[in-house]
């Protein structure tokens, strides 16, 4: 894997600022250093993505595959429970990815508890807070 | 509360021309005045807002408390039934806001007797026509 | 509208003493003086009546209308949830009505989310504590 | 049969002035006078009962076996879908009963398909106007 | 009403033999007789059928109109849960209908609760033996 | 807990007569003196209420507290399960309460498995006869 | 495509006369004489056949096979949401076919939109008419 | 028990070429005669019948009793799960009866999982292939 | 019909690439091709549009009027199951539109079985494949 | 009742230790003692046991009767809602038995509402705290 | 298939003395022998088990193919409705098996009639008693 | 932290063995070894535990805190979705835990979506094969 996609869903900009006892006090730009530092470690190339625009996490998706991204990791936020489109956009372009959630969905509204991603990810992290994505990218950097 | 903004969902520009036996006869703009001059009459501000967009709606939201909104009054639209993320820029803001349905969404569909702002919102005026922005204000102004 | 019927389901007699935190430190009798002054104030006149019996609320319903009443707030406490016959009775008056009530049941129980008169009232202000009932009789006030 | 028991629940009272599209232009004593006439014709006695309060009609229904009735005919409007608490009073005294509905229940509100008494009731007549109550009392007469 | 059909769907040619704890001990030639007998005294016609077949069902009802009937009694037995073909040769012919039921469905299983033609009926008769097909005649005749 | 309220809702009045299968051959009278002398026993004072209507027991548990009620025993009966005026009364109020059932409701209908108040009482007794009103009154007195 | 089986299910043989607002004024032979016109301009066959019995159709299903027929237009009519016969007949010849339906099913009741046919249907034409069987025959014969 | 009767239904006459993999390759004579044998052997009579029509198969088991029948075997194919009308047959003659499916309903769709007999049935063999018929049969002759 | 506007929701831009056993081998633009050479023919103008964005959608919508269009062909992919927002747009417009799916969506997961525009379509195309598109647009030429 | 068997599941060999605002802080041995000694002093004998092995409690209730045990207490703790095995033991050695819950499970998890055991127990004592234990034994000696 | 492994879940060691109305008379090691002779009879063997507890029986599926055994023959009595360790069992050693009920469990409570086992069964033999043992290895001993 | 348990459910001394395409070829001991030595580098201690008992789970989990142990991983194989037992354990002994799920639990059968413990786990890692309790292990050692 030498090239990931982070994608970071709607209001996870806010990251740090929004209801820290549940997302932790570091930034969004905090997190995506230190995920690209452990994939720079391994000699990968980690591209970062954040939006609240369905649309725009659609095409970035569907652009992943020809810009030779091998893998995606993705926090939906908010578009986990309500978006079918992100899930086609991953079936059109059959880029495996994993799934993070840094609050315990479970422990949350019930409407939380179902995902439209899951079933096509290869897995999921969740409510292990923002190192959710540090765990995920040492995933795919040890799998072949 | 000083400042006030007002957000209406997708499909809330038309108001006047789409059907007018559900949703009355006055335009956006007409209603929008109507709002601001109760508020102005007040010694507030009303800031407004319309999209069609999911994600220009989340950004408003986010960007509110900084621009030193203290309360918003929000007609979701369609929004209502299907929005998450701006449920989560609700709660990742703090702000307070009233829920605004101009036609009486208990005499409509099935699907549009849930809401996914409801709960965390003050509370809601429903049915009351384009009244309920006007009702929602002179509350929002009554309220320390 | 010049005869306007204000009712108060079970319970509602004991506001201002009971959950204050959830329905405000008002008395019953001072909410009432509220609501009448405004009705006063445009000419109107207002009704009230508070009553722990469904089947007394059922003939104030009844005798409304030959009584002259125009248009009714009700805050029908519990039997929202359970009583077809208040249904009932606002079908065979055909008077039209506010719902008003004074917490948001939406962040409380699964059951008091459904209403059995919301669908046929003109709309519901809801959670804008004891201001909703002031809120609906200035919507009627200024309907024609 | 000898000693017959017609009740009505709420609302009834108001026969043929409410919704006369759905229960018809006979008011209630018309209708009582005309089930009174079949009964009195089979040398029968027929008492009966209006009431808005689900507690009158329990304890009618509790009073009605040491009075000598034989058997009841119930339109219980609104407490067919809500009370319990009439069921109990039927499984208490043990009387046979018909369930009269003068409107067709199945063609009107999902919450009016459900009766708390059908099944305990001997049988139930439903949607044949106000003919209902006097096809159940022939119905009871015949009946040995 | 100068013609009326008497349809008795599946197993009812059973009648007098079958469960008689629950259909009572009169042959279906019984209970046909005697409501023909009710028809002829107020000077009218009753045509008879029944089938175990529902094919054969709906065609004795698109064919009923043409031959002059004028309302339907049916006891749709078995198919009253499970035939919507039978539902749509009564929309077809637009024909009115008695449903009429010998035994008490509610008092049964759960499955019997639902019928796919009530709510197209002009109403039931439930439970009230075979009595109810001599009611139900008895409305007809009456009705206009 | 010197003093202690018993409620029993509709149809308890029938105690003795009604089902004695289910409910045992102790009037209620004879009940409620077996439970007085318990309390008295030990100093303390009961009072005892039953009724057939839903609003005279919401007005019974809203004057309690003022009259030096300590803590509850209710036997809802058939208001179990569709009363939320009488769980509002109890939560008005805040006064602690034993919910008690002579018959063993998980044998009935399934809709006799929910109960408006379980939740906000301190405990229930279910199934155990009559017996059940003198255990819960040993557990109150032995409460601190 | 050479040889096409045009099956219609119960109560299509009224096609013209029941209900035309929904199905249209063309009768049956009208709209299989359309169909047939389209298929011999393309050197193609059509058979039709419609029955007001479940039975019959499975057969007709069974017997389309060994008698040269290619593909089926089927609009089974009630048998849609009830018929599991005729799934399985389809499900045993493996022959490929296109579900029509005149009306819009989604229109109409909650039952009618469950099809027992079309997840195993090439695919389905709902409520664009009688035009929808052209369509359909249009599709098999372009295919392949 | 000497005399049983075999009943398949719909579908079932396709045994042997239909989807063999579910069904195998035995035709439905082979079968019977494979049934039969066994019968014979135990001084027995077997007759056998399948048809595709729901009402065929009521009326053969509504004759079956009169004709001497003592226990029935049925593969009631696709009406396992629609057809109230053979419960209802079942019910009325009374006769004693095992339910054999071929292929493993459990590994189907959803709505093969429910059966409108089982319940009525002494017991079931599922998934065994064409020999659940010949276990059925041992076992109703091994059975007093 | 003059004026067709042809709207494709989102991941429909990578037609032709996206799991073609689904989908088929044509692109977007060849299939827009093929539907505007018929429209052509027929003296008509297609307009097309595609957007993963559902405000733009619900804006092509909201002008579409304006700008003369008589008609609409919408393939919503993936807001098929989530966009209350398009439904909405369509109610405002009252403009007619098919809607056209490529895949069988019943063959598909549960959730793609419902559609929150089907029932205010005309009408449904399913699982034909692109020639869907063709179908539907000669639907509407042929509808006067 | 001479001897009486008291079963506590899993997790109930913590009392005291475990979340003692809900489970009070008396040990299970203090527990066990008190309920002893009021078992003594009726002269009758306690068996106690405690298991965290579903299989263990099953085979202790097989055991029960052939030791002399005439009743039961349990309280089954999480097995309550998950063992259908101890069910099916109680159902196989028919020995009368009280079901026992220190805490209120009404006001915990949905899924704790339900109990494998209440149908087929005489009674329950829910939320009484460890006084149920005692309650339910004098409930059983006060029992001829 | 020489080597055969019968298990009987929890309650199962009771046969003969539990409910004989449901499950006969016979003991456990009477079934066992009764399944052994007609094994050996075979030139086969058969191995058997009976276990109260969940985790015996996962251990001893687990050991069974190392062991040499071919099929299994399993009535898992409770464990049938919750255990998922017990199929997972299954999935992990790939050894077929039939399971048995004694009683017919779709004449039982409503959570018996779904297994956790079914649908990974070859088959199921249901109802049919103790008999069913013998059924099931008769199957197993003629399938190759 | 020190001292980590990991605990695996039932069948899971099988892995390597099992289903190798859905967890794997390690084996169970191979697993526990490459975390123990991730912990040991960090100066902690890791103990190991698997079990196909319930009951022991229960009580290794119970016992866990006394001996020192900060934290746990548990993979709880079939049980997450059958124990409240182990939930209640946790619950009791307040140890912070992280739910490893060696496949994607939604990807497969519609029971394994719920979990019993996630709602109390501080999260879940799923679907990552056995590396997900190497990386639940360093989450767990880099927190705090």
């Amino acid at each position: 894997m030498n090239k990931i996609l982070l994608i970071n869903g709607p209001n996870l900009n806010l990251l740090g600022q929004r209801e820290p006892e549940k997302y932790g006090s570091s930034s969004l730009s905090d997190v995506e250093a230190a995920v690209r530092s452990i994939v720079n470690e391994h000699g990968g190339q980690l591209v970062t993505f954040q939006s609240n625009h369905e649309g725009e996490i659609v095409e970035v998706i569907q652009n992943a595959k020809k810009q030779g991204v091998e893998a995606v990791i993705i926090n939906p936020g908010a578009f986990t429970h309500t978006s079918v489109a992100i899930r086609d956009a991953f079936l059109a372009v059959q880029l495996p990815f994993v799934e993070v959630h840094i609050s315990n969905i479970f422990k949350r509204e019930e409407f939380r508890h179902h995902s439209y991603l899951s079933d096509i990810a290869i897995g999921c992290i969740i409510g292990l807070g923002v190192q959710g994505y540090e765990l995920a990218v040492l995933y795919l950097l040890n799998t072949k």
